[in-house]
């Protein structure tokens, strides 16, 4: 091979504010090479803020002119030239612990100056302590204030080296980062998203078809005077379908007590998770009031998941009649974060078997999906 | 530490066909010490079908027994046992090549005797080969019939060794692995499913929120006499709730043409993947027959996406109405798998604004979002 050729990773198309550059070339070649080059001078002249942090060299390009100009700097040479531009990542961890991160993403966190850890869409099962000497790397805490208001400290310097943001789950879950994205890109940073599971396809492991979940609810604390019940037209909607509906369970962290938000210290109250039967107190005190048939504690089937994915020792999927799951004590669910899925009337004899496993009462999970579902259940 | 304890990974808590036992004692320490424990004779017995693999031992017990039993029969010895038992292991991939999968996932490839590819669900980014070089094992291609009519060949020996089943995005995602799941149960082999992401999660990188999506469809392809159209009544159920709906594109895999089918001749034809201007002309041609009105060229908006996840090189998403989707040449919606999202009526302007940047053309995509779908744009 003769000349400059540009290879390696080549995810930086268009032109981004900086790209770096490593050559075979040893540092004292690379540097004097360039310096000697005939095009240099030009160079040098029309990118003013280059700078070399040898082997790697940052300035403002596109790739290709950058390999215009390089075979027209370097033109006798036999060198392979690796092009990559720094990047902001988002990164999923997956739903568990610290061995859920896929290996793009543990390299990216690797390479990256700052890792930040967004801590509050979902909690982790394990310590940031335990992430950070599996990465290698400290981590930078951000709640939810930060990566919404101060976005442009997080992307600071990322046009120049990787920077990480991680997030439980996907980056595109039950929370989407598209703000601090469109951000990136506003100040031209190249973005890449690394994906994750999250429990919005995790979900599938109760047995229920993904493709019988209509959409998603959120179910909110209710307060003495607050009671927000669209989350139950929603449900009403993919009932009416006969579709299940995955209902994520709130959480609520960095509340404040009422006389610390008076006085204005920054004190905080232990993080809450809603528990599955106070999730099905809240479902159930709505068909109350609305009374549509659409929610009924003994005939409605429903299947609450934690710690999907977590192993046997974490994970726990409990199966029953809405009466029955919140006839169970706490500990039957496991540690939270708790979701509950509402069986939709389109159930297939399998995901009743599947599911069947999971059942707090066996004969009566496969009697209601017979009599109040219309399973046939003897087909199988 | 006196005395003999279990430690280690015990994600094996209940009574499974196997359990494996290292030890920190030496080869010869084990072996003797155990049998001229006090407890041997009466183990020895009790359990007929032991084997001393050692440093690991493989017997039929429940981990409780186990460290009782232990005990018993090493009663004045320090030693540390890490337990583990044999594994069937369900990995998902993820989306794009072999550095998707997560770490837990590689460290199951890792460790098993076995490792199957599952190759029908999807495709994969990147050929087997490239995976098995990555992970350091050989492949054994396992196609739908195999998974399917052969788990139990899948599964032979998973109570006394790992296996591992490799699947493209979840192993609970497009397609789900209930029935081997369900066999493996049956054969009291245990067993753990590495979650990841899916196109049902990470779909959301196209910048429509998942929870306004609604139930999931199939498009496959039509031939002149078999145009099954029931995806259109899921559309259109989600479209009367204002949901984005995910169409799922058909790939065609090991096809034979009618005369290798005639006369027995397993020659397969190339695999054929469903395009985006192919999916918009079945869609609209259904609409054509049905009139309900759910789906028009040029005022329902889509998003077409192919390898998310991939990187800037690989992932494509387009936007735009499905007669300026169906315009595009091939080339602009990149390799397949193929994707198409129909843009419910509960769009909102951040979705919009977020999407705008994968546009066919930006001011129609504004345009239809404003004046068909009622997104007040002017607020953003």
């Amino acid at each position: 091979m003769h000349g400059c050729h540009c290879t390696g990773q080549r995810a930086c198309a268009g032109t981004y504010s900086s790209v770096f550059v490593g050559t075979s070339l040893t540092r004292c070649d690379w540097k004097s090479q360039l310096k000697a080059g005939p095009g240099w001078g030009k160079w040098k002249q029309s990118l003013p803020n280059w700078d070399i942090i040898t082997p790697i060299m940052c300035f403002r390009i596109s790739i290709n002119q950058l390999e215009l100009e390089l075979h027209h700097i370097l033109p006798s040479l036999d060198c392979h030239i690796a092009v990559y531009s720094a990047m902001f990542y988002i990164i999923g961890l997956g739903l568990c612990d610290e061995r859920d991160i896929t290996v793009r993403g543990l390299e990216a966190v690797k390479s990256s100056s700052r890792v930040y850890l967004e801590a509050y869409t979902s909690i982790l099962m394990v310590q940031k302590e335990r992430l950070e000497a599996f990465y290698g790397k400290e981590l930078i805490l951000a709640d939810r204030d930060m990566v919404e208001t101060e976005s442009d400290e997080i992307l600071r310097d990322a046009d120049r080296e990787d920077i990480s943001l991680l997030v439980v789950g996907d980056p595109f879950g039950a929370t989407t980062h598209t703000d601090i994205i469109l951000r990136a890109r506003a100040l031209k940073i190249p973005t890449r998203v690394v994906h994750n599971a999250s429990i919005m396809n995790a979900v599938g492991a109760c047995g229920l078809q993904l493709y019988n979940f209509g959409q998603t609810v959120s179910l909110v604390f209710f307060t003495e005077t607050w009671k927000p019940d669209s989350f139950y037209d929603r449900i009403k909607d993919n009932s009416d379908l006969g579709l299940h509906t995955l209902v994520l369970l709130d959480i609520k962290v960095k509340e404040q007590s009422e006389e610390n938000l008076a006085r204005g210290r920054k004190i905080y109250e232990p993080p809450r998770y809603m528990s599955i039967p106070q999730a099905v107190s809240q479902l159930l005190e709505i068909e109350d009031m609305r009374k549509t048939g659409t929610l009924a504690a003994d005939t409605t089937l429903a299947v609450a998941v934690s710690r999907v994915g977590g192993g046997e020792g974490n994970e726990r999927i409990v199966a029953g009649t809405l009466a029955e799951l919140a006839a169970q004590p706490a500990e039957t669910f496991g540690e939270p974060l708790h979701s509950l899925v509402i069986v939709g009337k389109r159930l297939h004899h399998l995901e009743v078997a599947y599911a069947e496993t999971f059942a707090v009462n066996r004969e009566s999970w496969r009697g209601v999906a017979q009599s109040a579902y219309g399973c046939a259940l003897d087909e199988q």
